[in-house]
């Protein structure tokens, strides 16, 4: 996967840091981006604070190929997302001439107050971000794409993104979970495993089900005949423990 | 709230990052710490890597009063979080006698293989952090507290810790929703009562029903009579545009 270049989510909101709202958003970039071969390798989730903001835009942006934001682009007091943008790349916050116009019209010239000319308003030169449940759209300025923070909204946005992202080698996996089977037992046979794959991600994660405690063991990667192999080492190392494998992941 | 010292989260775990685990952890500690007065300001996610674990926990333990992580301090070779925070500190990663003598005698020497000895070896001078649920334990050194990833053992952990945390003040919050308000129209309105109010935060937030669409708006501080004095106002104002203020939020 090190051929792959890589993407940053970064979630702006107090309400998440709050735990009033629990993050969905997070999820689903990072198994669309995986997909589409632009691994997500870092989330950070901060609050509505412009120099939080723009410091950390500017870090991530910097660190990573892609950045995704969520969250802070409606038309109220604390949505302060574009602004920071604008700062954090040293450009204009100005007048988009197409969304302004598209607001004023779906809104109305007499409904088109301050509050919802702020979400016509972004850094000069980002390119718009469409949907199709808001008129109000994300942007984007070069390696930063602004989404909204509304799970069905964002979703919407990256819909309309994705054609335009170039793509990688999509990140694959493989699993085989069984009941009864602790990581203790297993985990020596394990890293051999991860050991004579080095080009694929191994993992394990203990689940607790009603039915039976158990482990799943992943393998992530791009080269499938790589993947598969791992896939029947991990399953004979849970046969040789005398438990049974299951390929795929148990239900959650 | 300014007075309140502060707290971050890092969520250690590629299975995060791939969209194979949806994260439930940060909104359990955002609530718990936000109820102590050690609200959480940052999170970061990141990857299973050493060296990204050793720079992360080192740039936020240095930034925020109180670190908690989440991941990676099973039995397998991709539970690094231990030896990282050690590396992190400069101090020797080593067995802790305690929990190495709790361990072995519960799993019995004969099954206390390499690499469970891994869950009983910490950065020197680590204090154990207990659990319900499984006999290995978290540990704190300095300001960085480190638990399982697994929430029920997570939960269990920071029941454990939270009576030997110091306490702030405790961020409350009030709210009022109304279905048929649209952001747009009371933004204005809003933003001079966070201008009255620069003490308290207060932030709006869109919902999305079957019986209606509508706006929460919500206002957090340490001060009671503040937040019902806020929330009085948020009511006037959500009557001012002809609807009716509900005290509280709107179920999920």
């Amino acid at each position: 996967m090190d051929s792959n270049q890589t993407s940053a989510v970064v979630v702006i909101g107090n309400e998440i840091l709050s735990g009033r709202t629990q993050d969905v958003n997070v999820q689903f970039l990072a198994r669309r981006l995986g997909a589409l071969g632009l691994p997500l390798v870092e989330v950070r989730v901060i609050p509505d604070v412009f120099a939080t903001i723009v410091a950390t835009i500017n870090d991530v942006r910097a660190r990573f190929d892609f950045v995704f934001t969520t969250g802070g682009i409606g038309p109220t007091h604390d949505d302060i997302t574009s602004e920071a943008v604008a700062a954090a790349f040293g450009v204009p916050w100005e007048p988009h001439p197409l969304a302004w116009e598209r607001l004023e019209r779906h809104l109305g010239p007499e409904n088109f107050n301050k509050a919802r000319q702020r979400m016509a308003t972004m850094p000069r030169g980002a390119r718009l971000i469409e949907n199709a449940i808001s008129v109000a759209p994300g942007f984007a300025i070069g390696n930063v794409y602004v989404m909204a923070g509304v799970p069905r909204i964002m979703r919407s946005m990256f819909d309309h993104l994705e054609p335009q992202l170039p793509s990688g080698q999509p990140v694959l996996a493989r699993a085989v979970y069984a009941v009864g089977v602790m990581e203790g037992i297993i985990a020596e046979g394990l890293e051999a495993i991860q050991n004579r794959f080095p080009d694929l991600d191994i993992g394990s994660y203990p689940f607790y089900r009603i039915t039976g405690n158990g482990v799943a063991l992943v393998a992530k990667g791009t080269d499938e005949a790589r993947l598969v192999a791992a896939q029947t080492e991990m399953g004979e190392l849970i046969k040789s423990v005398g438990r049974t494998p299951v390929e795929g992941e148990p239900e959650q």
